[in-house]
């Protein structure tokens, strides 16, 4: 059965996160000093999570302690219109156990910027939706 | 002069303008039920304002209403990486005069999906920045 929301699609739940590992740049949502705020991150999936880098002092780390946040991944071509999204909210926190941070070094995953981004953050997801262009 | 942010060149408010209106998707950063959310839309650039089409009734909708919205546009390759990002932040409402909407239409903007999306949306932007993988 195919669930259409709106003329879009809506995804399973398998179907979510199987487009969430294939994914490597998302876009995260925060409240920086009480307005809106969307930042592009490369990505991986470790156990179900999305985990990602960032840098000491940043806006992005600050807003991110704690936070529920949104990390949505998408592909859509223009013309002729299709795509997909996949959106997943669930609380950000910094990565500090050994153990975990060295599972995440297996993963490979590098920044895509310069700079210092030595912490890693997980978002652990509580929700999580998607949509295709039909 | 360039300044760089943490490995990202910092764009110019010129350089932001140029690539919003190059782009023709992005992605809008609401809280839905006390929830952050982002829904990938795409666009046009109206008169500096960034406008697109979404249904009657649907919780972007809802949530748009003078909210206070992020709204971002990227372009990010994976390999080897390059890419850059633009967010706009600032107060969104639903156009409703008629020679404002003939002007939408004159964009020739078009829903990517199917369904109702007859209601147009401006976000003004009070805050463009940007950022360019060095």
């Amino acid at each position: 059965m195919t669930l259409i929301d709106n003329g879009l699609e809506i995804l399973s739940q398998d179907q979510c996160d199987a487009l969430l590992r294939q994914g490597a740049v998302g876009r995260v949502a925060v409240t920086v000093a009480a307005l809106p705020a969307i930042f592009p991150v490369n990505y991986a999936v470790l156990d179900g999570d999305i985990v990602f880098l960032t840098g000491d002092g940043t806006k992005l780390r600050a807003a991110l302690v704690r936070a529920v946040v949104a990390f949505e991944v998408d592909h859509i071509d223009p013309g002729p219109p299709s795509g997909w999204s996949v959106m997943a909210v669930g609380v950000a926190e910094e990565i500090t156990d050994p153990g975990d941070l060295r599972a995440v070094a297996d993963l490979g995953l590098r920044p895509f910027a310069g700079g210092d981004r030595s912490h890693v953050v997980r978002i652990r997801p509580e929700f999580v939706s998607g949509r295709r262009i039909t």
